[in-house]
């Protein structure tokens, strides 16, 4: 199973042309469209947010991950092992929450570059035939050197700030909502949050924190839009107070 | 074939996990995403739709819905045999529309519930999982109750109102075109609308309402984007006149 | 392969129909979506678009494209194939550019009809079996006859203007970078740009243009959103100068 992981834009034309280079070079692999909107040009969001959502997908899940603003720059290209999951992208900071969180992860860097390479689309045409190889279970060793860390690193720490923002409102935060005690409450644009466990315990209106379907700390209101309401994009900062 | 009719949203995160879900317990299985843009919040208008669109897919489809507001509190899960096709998911209306118009419905509820259940992700924990045992042809009679009636009931008459808006700025109104008179006219806000059979036959510009491409009368505007134009919203009432 | 390529929008209700018709008539042929938000009503954008996707598809590969505002009026469905590619729809333009360009294309008019044909959905009820029929190597010779040229042609030139603004905001013209001389630059709205050859080669902030992944000129801005800095919107005129 390949799970895609990008910031191409889910109506993009470039979800496709990925999908049309893995299904040739893996046919009977099935591929998964986890997220194409994945916070453009911030790394450190998308980081933690592929870190929280890793967990749900089974062993030997593949995740082809983009978010790669630098591409055709000097970054280089990677491949980490962890916890069971095969994660090829960028070497900037994106798959290094994950690895950090990991029981010893391992790491490649990728040497390897097609013939064909786009300077602009690494995606189609550097990650998503290493994707492939994995996922078909052919392991490139000609292609990628083993090493022993990334050389972005952004640490196991959670991260506290708006990470996502769903259809419904609710902001999910980098953080974990097991580092967090039971009556902590959240700080975020001079308001103070609750917690609650679930949607049904508070008022309508109110606005509240609960462990959300991934583990993290989400912001929400009952009947309501919180991301409307309390003004919240990605990237603002939440604070944990008693 | 599972068609995955949800108000998810297209781009979130939430559609590619129960993907993934769907994959471990039904590999073969196809998927196909028919809607994850149903209204949010608004069962009646998503109760419609699926009752419109439904009838497009062959007999033995699996629909995986949710249009979930409710999930966490007190409503039950339910399935529904329709028609031959089979629905999973919240008893809040959304199914009943459906049944309602169907010859002799079954109906369950499902009382399992896994021993990991999100509190408000019971589509990926909960209605996956059966939606995926219906699919491969293993009824989970361990998992649930047949019972006579559904616990919300909308009934089986139209919605004069608009339930759906396309890309094109078409509005779909919950009202089936055979309910109606050839020469019936649509009253919305104030104005009055003609049917006419195809888009040609009605100047530039001129709003106009025709039977769609699944059945329902629906608002438009040749060469025009009728919802911005008519200022139609879904959940705007609509009016049969003659 | 089928690749869909429509301006249904990514979140319709119409695109799931298409593809539980082509599962019907096609269960094992793999369906990929390249674009269901190409420019609406813009045949002549969506056109140039498609001419550029189409090369990076494999041979063999069948193309079910619906870009139609005059569905149910007198233009008649096609079939082109050009250079190893299948490519059905309507004859409005749309497969005209891809047509021109290719070495040797053969044509097709569709003169079947289904017995039943929504006159507003002809991807679904009319395309979708053509292209599965295509692809599963059953020539449909009772549904086509083969012709010699498409009744609405646009011809093999590029085109000046802005055809696809991507979700970094950068926006692809109709014109191919080989078309254009390495030092020739850009003129758009009033603004001219020079070519680069990758966005580290340019100061954030400043508009370039350079050879996009699909050999297209594209235009962007390093660190930037050229679609929003710049005002460009699909279909604004671009000018080569020197």
């Amino acid at each position: 199973m390949i799970i895609l992981f990008t910031d191409f834009g889910h109506a993009s034309v470039y979800v496709g042309q990925v999908k049309s280079v893995l299904y040739q070079h893996a046919p009977r692999v099935r591929q998964i469209d986890l997220l194409h909107d994945a916070p453009a040009f911030n790394i450190k969001a998308s980081a933690h947010l592929l870190a929280a959502l890793a967990p749900q997908f089974p062993p030997d899940s593949v995740f082809l991950t983009v978010v790669d603003p630098g591409v055709g720059s000097v970054r280089e290209a990677a491949m980490v092992f962890a916890d069971g999951r095969w994660f090829v992208g960028p070497d900037n900071g994106l798959l290094s929450v994950v690895a950090a969180r990991a029981d010893k992860p391992k790491f490649w860097l990728i040497h390897w570059r097609p013939r064909k390479l786009s300077h602009t689309f690494h995606g189609r045409d550097l990650f998503a035939p290493i994707a492939a190889f994995i996922a078909k279970d052919e392991f490139p060793h000609d292609k990628m050197d083993e090493t022993t860390s990334l050389r972005v690193q952004l640490g196991a720490q959670d991260l506290a700030e708006i990470i996502y923002i769903d259809n419904y409102g609710n902001a999910m935060t980098g953080m974990r909502a097991k580092s967090l005690k039971f009556d902590n409450q959240l700080l975020v644009h001079g308001g103070r949050l609750r917690r609650a466990t679930i949607f049904a315990d508070v008022p309508g209106g109110t606005p509240f924190w609960y462990e959300n379907c991934v583990g993290l700390a989400e912001i929400a209101i009952s009947s309501g839009n919180a991301a409307q309401e309390l003004d919240l994009k990605i990237g603002d900062a939440v604070e944990v107070v008693k």
